[in-house]
């Protein structure tokens, strides 16, 4: 039996109670996958374990043959990866999932935050002094408390910190996956898309990897290539090309 | 004829090509005032203009009586709102929407602004140090390029500044429409909602205001009270009760 895993749609980063860093990803291309998955394999004995956010589009679903996994912050993401993990050998994961780079880790406002800085240049020596105000920026005493809705009073800063890279922790779950990645850049050279997506394939092992470029997605088209070891094996325009491509190749080469 | 705008869902603030700052409303409270306006004012002559966000869930259309805005941002909140305005007479204004209190000023990384605020304690007298911070956690010089997307390998600070309050502009545009207001707080007593929600009122000119607590909203219940002249004039339970009630007072008392 296959197991095929698809993350769909983008995460959701709490910022307080109603307020949320999120990102572009509707999860459109996961859905068409996800839809030649189930038309290539057809009748053969397989799952299709779907990791998706809750808004992003739902998939057409084969009862018997899909399972959703919704799915909020990056956190989450990271749990149900090792949810099915520990339950199934997962033979191909393909991590469409726009997932932020980033987590709130606090808001302060921008007057306290100013006074806080201020106040230990006379208390701190200063050769101490620029460690001491990264460390404020990392995680200052006049931060908001926790779970309270930001007041709209004053103007804001809002410190982020970067969250767990989901991508590297699949092939450490099991180096026989075969994982095919995905990198979006905005306006960037051919040459620049390739080397940024390949160094991913190379840090993550992906097996393969679509990058594209924000530029040249539009709601008519999508252009992208397919990496293998650094090389273009295929050019798409439509999200509907890239989704065939990405499985004939997937589950052509692997069955 | 009457003319009726309602604002639906939440903002949309960009924080770079692909990542955005948003909120939980979904919209699902004004598709339902929405549908009671169409109820109750039937057969006769209105034009509901009905203001969205992209991601909010599309109000039932009666395709002569209701115009749709599409908005992203809190500015295009206030343009569209200019628009209705420059063209008709409104006499209510039920404004539903979760408007963004921030946007985007700047993106930094934590080591690029440490260093920066350090650099001015040398050149800077020290009676003017901490405006000068406060002047760099504003508007620094080590902020990201605007419309690069921001590079996932530093922890970053997000530098916010408030939007302009789209509510306190409706009246200044027409002091005779009749306008409902909406109160979201988190975690607060009663009384302390009052007050709050009375305080929008007041230097809004709201006729009425929905005040609601996170807290007393989930799947199955959507607690709030109605009030006028900062007395409680209702209570409700759901949100069909809730945009009942708003359009009978509203459309009701003022027939």
């Amino acid at each position: 039996m296959k197991h095929i895993v698809i993350t769909a749609g983008g995460t959701v980063e709490k910022i307080d109670e109603v307020r949320q860093i999120t990102n572009t990803s509707t999860g459109k291309l996961a859905r068409l996958i996800c839809k030649e998955v189930l038309d290539y394999l057809g009748d053969e004995d397989f799952t299709v374990h779907y990791i998706m956010s809750k808004r992003a589009v739902k998939p057409e679903v084969v009862q018997s043959k899909v399972m959703i996994y919704p799915v909020s912050d990056t956190q989450s993401v990271i749990d149900a990866i090792d949810k099915v993990y520990s339950q199934y050998k997962v033979d191909y994961f393909v991590h469409s999932m726009a997932v932020s780079d980033f987590t709130t880790n606090y808001t302060a406002p921008v007057k306290l935050l100013a006074k806080e800085i201020f106040s230990l240049i006379e208390s701190c020596p200063i050769e101490n002094v620029e460690k001491r105000i990264q460390e404020i920026l990392t995680s200052p005493h006049s931060a908001s408390l926790k779970g309270s809705k930001i007041s709209s009073k004053e103007d804001i800063v809002l410190g982020l910190r970067r969250t767990p890279k989901v991508i590297s922790h699949i092939k450490s779950r099991d180096p026989e996956t075969f994982l095919v990645g995905f990198k979006l850049l905005n306006g960037v050279s051919e040459e620049r898309l390739i080397e940024v997506a390949d160094k991913l394939a190379i840090d993550n092992h992906c097996d393969l990897v679509l990058a594209n470029d924000m530029c040249n997605i539009d709601s008519q088209k999508h252009e992208a290539i397919l990496l293998k070891d650094g090389c273009i094996v295929e050019r798409f325009n439509t999200k509907d090309e890239i989704a065939k491509g990405i499985v004939m190749r997937m589950l052509g080469e692997n069955k």
